[in-house]
């Protein structure tokens, strides 16, 4: 019987330090798979708060709801606020197909079809997606 | 006797899960410090692949010993490889400062300098960095 918790402890203690380790690597990831693109947008300046609140509510369904949406970094010009960037990185093409039909996006596209003058998307390579995951 | 060990089992079991917990959780950050940027440069063709060794050394030094340093995203577009972009984005300015001063970073600086034709340093402010944790 004591044996048998001193097992379960040091079970439990290796779990944990074994999850720390994992949690406090740092990585830069050689990824063959995942599809990186940036898009550029020009909103509305007059629609601009506007498309913020919807592309944020994207944001924040898409990372919650879709494992295979890994980073959709969104950040506007310091010199030209209408001017949007988004840094998006998807496992795979299968994800990326999978979230172009999820409820979330489609309403996003629908809701910010008015604000948005211009969209470019433009398909990258990655080099090195250096990452601290500390 | 038996009590403490009780408590140590249910103890690193419960650091086990929390940590199990922080590992997994998916986040969409507000992050009213972080420095987030966008480098865009041309390349000399002939120079891309010794250009990409020197970029790739500098951003794994970089994750590996600078926990200020948050990503360093490179990417070449496919249509035009030899224009690369960067997502760079910092803990904060001290951590943006401190970087500039590392002997890894002065190393890539200096052993790049005849191979960047251009060099465009864009200022951004983050709408919402969201990034997936599990």
């Amino acid at each position: 019987m004591r044996e048998k918790k001193h097992v379960l402890t040091l079970a439990a203690l290796m779990l944990a330090l074994f999850l720390l380790n994992a949690c406090r690597r740092s990585s830069s990831e050689d990824t063959p798979h995942r599809v990186v693109r940036i898009a550029e947008l020009e909103i509305d300046p007059a629609q601009l708060e506007s498309y913020k609140v919807l592309l944020r509510e994207e944001i924040e369904s898409s990372i919650r709801v879709e494992p295979g949406v890994l980073t959709l970094y969104a950040v506007s010009l310091k010199d030209n606020p209408a001017q949007i960037r988004i840094f998006e990185t998807y496992a795979d093409v299968a994800a990326y197909n999978s979230h172009l039909q999820t409820p979330h996006f489609q309403k996003y596209k629908t809701g910010t079809q008015g604000m948005v003058k211009s969209l470019r998307l433009i398909e990258t390579d990655p080099i090195l997606l250096g990452v601290q995951r500390r």
